[in-house]
């Protein structure tokens, strides 16, 4: 939730913050992904990857619409959670040597970065209809369907892929 | 994941590493849940976050089992995203003045760390199904149906609970 908490007065506050946090996210997202993406070998891993790059930028773009429906700015607020979450994921991609393994590991890391969202845009969503902002539900579903989505694709890669029979074999 | 990957060469490395994460996670979120409790006003919220305390700590039991099915000692790794979730959480208990806004903030901060189990419990049953430990996958089946569970009884208290509501008004 980032610095500056003292500054939270209101629900309409939390809900800024909130997006802040998110918006942060959303941008170290971009920025992590590509290296997942050079990492990985399975094909159907790469392209699900590269596939939700493209959907986040996306996704940035709803959020610049809801800050904007509240009259702010747009603006990220350092999150020390996605950070650690992105930590993780580096510090995997950048230390397993076996190709396989390092697909079944980039695949979970992916996951908790999805869960991560799905968490915090379902807490914005009941906070953003709790407090009767409408339009601002509706950008952030479209963004928690993706997320939604994307943590089901990493699934099948997975699963049905052969990303994890291959990483035991 | 923590430290160490560089000791990461085959699939069983792995779910040891991903065991020794989550291990970690769950004690940390046992040292920092009587934190959340003691700030909570709402009844239904410092109920639910008791009784997710306890469960808590029959998980860490099961995954002490885990550990003796793989013929390890139970160790848990430094894993800087449950350590940025939990930060978060710390910095809102802190600091919002608001007694209902930051109820409704709690909530969001519990189900951040929920879901971020949620995905770790997710991935490592996959792995271990893969593998074919079959005793692990029940400890990890039984820690995630609660994990689920409890994430569901939190979005109850948010909606049903009246918190966010209150926060609202």
């Amino acid at each position: 939730m980032g610095l500056f908490n003292k500054d939270i007065k209101t629900f309409d506050d939390l809900l800024l913050h909130g997006l802040q946090d998110i918006y942060y996210a959303e941008q170290q997202i971009v920025k992590a992904l590509p290296k997942l993406i050079e990492k990985a070998t399975n094909r159907d891993l790469t392209k699900g990857l590269k596939d939700h790059l493209e959907e986040t930028k996306n996704q940035i773009t709803r959020l610049d619409q809801a800050f904007k429906k509240l009259g702010q700015n747009p603006n990220g607020i350092k999150c020390p959670a996605i950070d650690g979450l992105i930590e993780e994921g580096d510090e995997i991609a950048g230390e397993i040597a076996d190709k396989e393994v390092l697909d079944a590991a980039i695949v979970g890391a992916a996951q908790s970065v999805e869960h991560y969202e799905i968490a915090r845009y379902g807490t914005l969503i009941a906070w953003a209809e709790s407090i009767g902002h409408d339009d601002i539900v509706r950008f952030l579903t479209t963004n928690l369907n993706e997320e939604k989505a994307a943590d089901r694709k990493l699934s099948t890669v997975a699963l049905r892929k052969g990303v994890n029979r291959k990483a035991a074999s």
